[in-house]
Order: C-alpha cells, then structure tokens, then sequence
C-alpha cells in the first residue's frame, strides 16, 4: 500500500490565522485516487522543524507533499531547506523565469527583484511549472520515495495537483482500491442512529468502517471499503439495506448538499425559488447560489433587515408586526408569501429570528427562529430554537429552511 | 519556553471531508494566551497511529492537546487508547453520567445504552465536565507534562477550552510574551509590498519576524514578537513607521475584517446601507451581517438573479438591460440607486458579474464583474476582472465592494 503524508508549512496555521483548507482538499484528492493519507503534519517556518518533519514522514511514507514557504519574502524557507536537506544548489530556471515574466505582463508591471529570484531552483528537483503564480513547485526523487513542494496559495496548488502532481503519481504508485459511500441524514442525533443500526453495522467486515460525522443540524455517515478489490457491489446492498433503516431522515448522499440537492430537486420539477431572510441575512439566498446553474431555478430574493423594508418589499402588515413581532409565526409567514408574489416563483423560502448576540428576551431568547414555506396552495412556518452561536444559528437556520423545501417538494410527488 | 503540540484524530480529517477549523481555533487561543503552538499533527482513528503520534508528541512538548475520537460509537477509539496508554481503566462517573442525563431530558429524551458508555472515564485522569455535549474531555498528568484530551464537536471543545483548559494552563504552565500585529491591505501585490518596505524589513531584530499571507484580494502583513519581555511598545513604534510606508493600501488591523472597518465607520458616522446584488447572490449581505450589531446600519438588500427581479425591485431600466446586458456600467449603477431609494438609506452597493462556469462570452468573459457604489450626490460603477473559479469570484467581489465603499466614506471625511 502507498502511503502518503503532507507537511503544511507556515506559522499562520499554527497561530490561526488562517484555515488549513490546502488539508482538507489534498485529502478529497488523494482519496479520490485511491491513496491514503496516513499523516497531516503543520509546522511553522523554522528550519530545524522542517527537517525533523521530512525525517519523520520518510520515515513512514512513500509519497511526502509540502505546502507552503515558497513565497518570495523573507519569511519563506522551504526552497532553502529542501535545498540543504538534498544536498544540492540553487539554478536560474529560464522557463519558471518566463512564467514569472507572463504573469507580471498579464498585470502590466515589471519582474520585481525579489521575484526574479523565485526562477531559482534546486538543480536535483524537476521544476513544476506554476501558470497561476510566480512560485514554481519541486519534484524531488529520492529512492523509491518523493518528495513533492507545492506554494501555500490555495488555486496554486490545486492547478499543480491536478494538472501536474495527481497524474505522475498514478503513474508511478500503485493505487489501492479505496471506495467511500456517504449517507446525509437530518433531524436523528448520532446516538439515536447509532442503536437504530447496530445489528446492521455489527454485521460490517474487518475490510468496511463506518464512520459518524455529526455537523450543524446534521450527521453523514460514511461507509470505507479499504484494500480489497471489488468490493463496490457489496458495499452497494449494505448501503441498500442501510437506507430503508433510516429512510425518513436521508436527505442526500456523498457530496451532496442540501443546496444541492434541492437545486436538482427544482431543477427537474421546472420549479423556481424565491426567498426572504431576516436572521439569515443573505446567507440562504448565498448557500442557493453557490450552486452553478441556480439562476435558472432563483428568480431572488430580500433580505429585510428592517421592519421597513419587511412592509414596502415584501408586503408584511404592519398589524402583524405590531402584534406578533417581527419574530413570530405570522411575519414568516407573510414574508414567504411575500417573497413568492414579488419574485413570482412557484415556492418562497423565509426566515425571521434572533442571531443575537443582543436582542434576545425571555420569551424570545437568542436562538429563536421561525421559518416559513410559501408553495401556490400552503403557507405554514415553524419555530426552531438553534442555540447561541451567531453564525450556528444562521447555517443551521438556513440548512433547516431548504430541507423544509426539500421535504415540500417531494410531498408534492 | 513551554511548548504546545495539537493532535487531532479523526479519518474524516485525512479524507478531507470537514476542513479542520479546531487546529485553527486553538491556535488562536494558544497564541493569545502566550503559548507557541510548535506542531499539529492529524491521524485516522487507528489505535498504533494514536500511540505513535502521542510518543512523538511527548518527546517535543510539555502540553499536549487532543481532539477527536470521543463519540458514542464504533469508530471513536480515543478514550480507549488513552486508558491503555496511561495503564489505567475506564470507571463509571456520577458526575458525568447526570450531565449525559441533562443533555437528554432537555431534548425530550432518555439516555440510550450508548450513551450511557460515555460516563465511563478512565480512574487516571481528571474528568473535565462537559456542558454542551455527551463526550466528557479527559485531563491526565504526566510528570511535568499534562495530556488534554476534548471532543471534537467544535463548541463542546471550545467550551472546555475557554472553562477549564485555558484558565488551569496558565495556572500551571509559564506562557512566554509572545505579541503579535496584523496590518491588512488592499490593492497591491506580495513582492510590491516586499520591495516597498525592504530598508524597514532588514532593520528587524532577530526576535521579531514579519510574515506576509496573501489571501483572496488582499495581503495581510503580521508582526510578531516572541520571548523578549516589554517589546510592545517597540513594536508599535516600528508599525507607525510600516503603515507610513503603505498608507494608501491598509484598510484594516488585526482581527478587522472588510465588514467589521465598514460595519464601525457607519456606526460612527450613523450611516446607513443597503445591497443589490447579482453575482454575489447574498454572499455580499450576509457578510454585512454576520456582524454583531449590523442591524443597526443595514437595512436590506435585494438579490436580483433574473432580470425581472432587477427592473421590478430595483427599478434598473429594460432599455439599459437590453442595450448594454445586465453585466454592464449602466446596470451596475442602477441597481445601486435602485437599492438606495428602495431601502431608504445613505449609502448602496451594487454587484453584477458572470461568476461561471456557465455564461461566459469573449466580450465579457467569465469573471467579470461590475461593482457600483451610489452616495446622495453620486454614482459610479468599475469593472474588475476576478479569474474562473465561482466561489472565488463570488469572495472576492462582495470583499472589494466593502472596500470600494470604504473608501468613499473616507473621502466624504
């Protein structure tokens, strides 16, 4: 079996200040192509950490890739230390030169000095050619091992992965075969699906494992078949017999989302979605977005931040306000009906509560939303209560909103 | 020095299926309680690797936290490893049963079997209660080193941290000065900025280190001191000069966000602002509001993806939607007084662009987007050209419409 470990170099990921997502997306990859990631090490740029963590994959690994500390300041070591630690010497490259030049062009500027000398690269490396930056990545063979540097720029790295890395490597090392099936559920807690399938899941062989991955307002489960062949079919009739154990609570598969699959959902009906947010703030008519083609099913939608513009855009009495709040059963549910008429979609979308921090009171705390479906013959809205979390309250209020739609629509079967 | 190391446990992590956001969180936490981060490391839930990655651990650091691997189910391994790591075994805690208990009635629920298992802790350690969740962390000491092990629900884990990790560390452990200064820019590249402050570059003592960390649109440059006592006031002295070198591009410090400086200037020049948005698709008013307190400045937004919703809402004329195409200067800027009068406010921006992957033409290709911005006494729109990937473009657009607006405000100083 290959082994592959990563190395993400730079003190910002380890005083957080940004999000190790260069991690997340070579593990998609990898496991994609049938590898196994078996370590994720972060370190800072320091030299000495830098050799001691390439030490320590190689010791355990076939496959070793590097992110990070290819820029072209001071800050940026790792074109140094590889340098060292293969025993070789910095050449001026002429094509990563002109690459460097094509870039600046593109810009209208001049190569800056300090780029310039990005085009210098260690003599035992195979240089991989950056068309998206002026970082250009290294090859290093070393026995049976490699070792691969990659720029900490996120499209960088993936534009060197796909286009470049990922195929030398299927070329080179085996692959195993390594298949993952995921099952999205909402509305079960991870204890409750847990006994409901314990029979099923103490019946899975050593080679299958199942995995439960509890996120906002909801929890995957992901099955892996590891190292032996064919083992798709039978994985596909336990994930068969899996589902009519939790049916009511799926709501997509593999990398689904609840966007998504309400996307495909309208998309197939030839219906349109509209949608007005109070708390979500934009969020939902974002998570709709997202998703390549969503013009074609969503016509809009309004983001009432103030009462105001609840009355003159999306029609909400101003007696309802008065009497129920702006947080309350009845303005989500004009608002959905409001949103519907103004955009003239077959369905609407609302939301209404309190993100807090403030604004909370003891009969509605923080936490409180009520979201509402318009279709052409119903309009009903239900009351949630999401915590205290800002942020949490405004993903799992918008992620409740479509599988509202969600289940809406297939109703209407 | 007390070092920290950070192993996270899951094979979720590895196959990238959830972006690690806790190794970021505690790097935060560390960093602002003067401890320096030294390693992260991730691994799947396979007992030989946990042993390992914990061995190593030890042999580098004297605070060792854990997360990860705490579930009620089949997979999670971590409590048992540890059990058998410390030479101890697992024993039934009242304490930690009644808050099991608590989670459930709240719910409406009883305690399942599986569950139940999660008030079993082992008798070497110190239990850390947990109040959000059903995992209890797990606090062992080991001569002069301590090993934490958390949940890795990310708010069960924050809220252990910030209770009782954090406070009982800095009992414990000496943290070192460690000061760090964050200055953000806008508008100029990595090795401009590089080349523009070389002189004041090279004048840094050998204790304080400048990292420059490109992100979508902007370069944040950050500061740090580490181990000399009083440099703080050192330091601000050396960014007075820093920000005279590159005055025109900061737009912000620190923890600032584009959302947060726009969300404090209106605050204090009580303005008001609304969006229209087409390329965006919400992304734009939901940046706005997931500041606290936004509410008080943003009155709404419409999300016009159809051209009906552009004219019926915003007002944008059909002779300029036909003339020049919803991506063009003219719309861009109707949209934006279309948003002002709509709302009622001081200040509006407005986005319209070709986000992809479909729609693109050689005339306008994919990625470009028109950013209007309309005050009482004016208007205008600029055109940017922000590459081939969806999300990016999305990003980057509502980013530079903040920063457009911000400036304006700035200007009518």
């Amino acid at each position: 079996m290959t082994n592959v470990e990563l190395i993400n170099i730079g003190d910002e990921l380890l005083i957080g200040q940004i999000v190790n997502t260069n991690a997340t997306w070579i593990g998609q990859q990898l496991s994609l192509s049938g590898y196994w990631l078996k370590q994720i090490t972060t370190i800072g740029d320091n030299e000495q950490e830098i050799v001691d963590a390439l030490n320590a994959a190689m010791s355990r690994a076939q496959i070793i890739l590097i992110t990070g500390g290819l820029g072209p300041t001071k800050d940026d070591l790792t074109k140094d230390v590889l340098c060292k630690y293969f025993n070789t010497q910095l050449v001026f490259n002429e094509q990563a030169y002109s690459d460097i030049e094509n870039i600046f062009h593109a810009r209208g500027k001049a190569v800056t000095e300090t780029n310039k000398r990005q085009a210098e690269l260690p003599a035992a490396c195979i240089p991989i050619y950056n068309k998206k930056g002026t970082a250009p990545g290294m090859w290093f063979n070393h026995g049976e091992q490699v070792f691969v540097s990659m720029p900490g720029v996120p499209f960088e790295m993936q534009a060197m992965m796909q286009n470049d890395v990922l195929p030398k490597l299927r070329q080179l090392y085996e692959s195993m075969p390594l298949v993952h099936k995921t099952i999205l559920t909402q509305g079960i807690g991870e204890s409750d699906l847990s006994d409901r399938i314990a029979a099923w899941e103490n019946d899975l062989p050593a080679h299958l494992k199942l995995a439960y991955l509890p996120a906002a307002g909801m929890v995957r489960l992901r099955l892996t078949g590891k190292g032996v062949e064919h083992m798709e079919q039978d994985m596909n009739l336990r994930i068969d017999k899996l589902k009519e154990l939790i049916a009511p609570y799926i709501f997509g598969y593999d990398d689904d989302t609840i966007q998504s699959v309400v996307g495909k959902l309208l998309t197939e009906k030839q219906k349109t979605l509209s949608v007005a947010e109070s708390c979500t703030g934009g969020f939902l008519a974002h998570l709709i977005t997202s998703i390549p083609g969503s013009s074609t099913y969503f016509m809009g939608g309004t983001v009432s931040y103030s009462n105001a513009a609840k009355m003159s855009q999306l029609h909400v009495s101003e007696q309802s306000l008065k009497e129920y709040g702006a947080v309350s059963e009845a303005v989500a549910i004009e608002m959905a009906i409001g949103a519907r008429k103004t955009y003239n979609t077959d369905f609407a979308l609302s939301t209404t509560g309190i993100a807090g921090p403030g604004g909370g009171s003891l009969e509605k705390p923080i936490g409180t939303v009520w979201i509402g479906v318009a279709t052409h013959d119903a309009c009903f809205a239900k009351k949630f209560m999401l915590g205290t979390n800002r942020l949490r309250i405004i993903q799992v209020a918008a992620d409740t909103a479509l599988n509202m739609l969600r289940k809406k629509i297939n109703e209407h079967n």
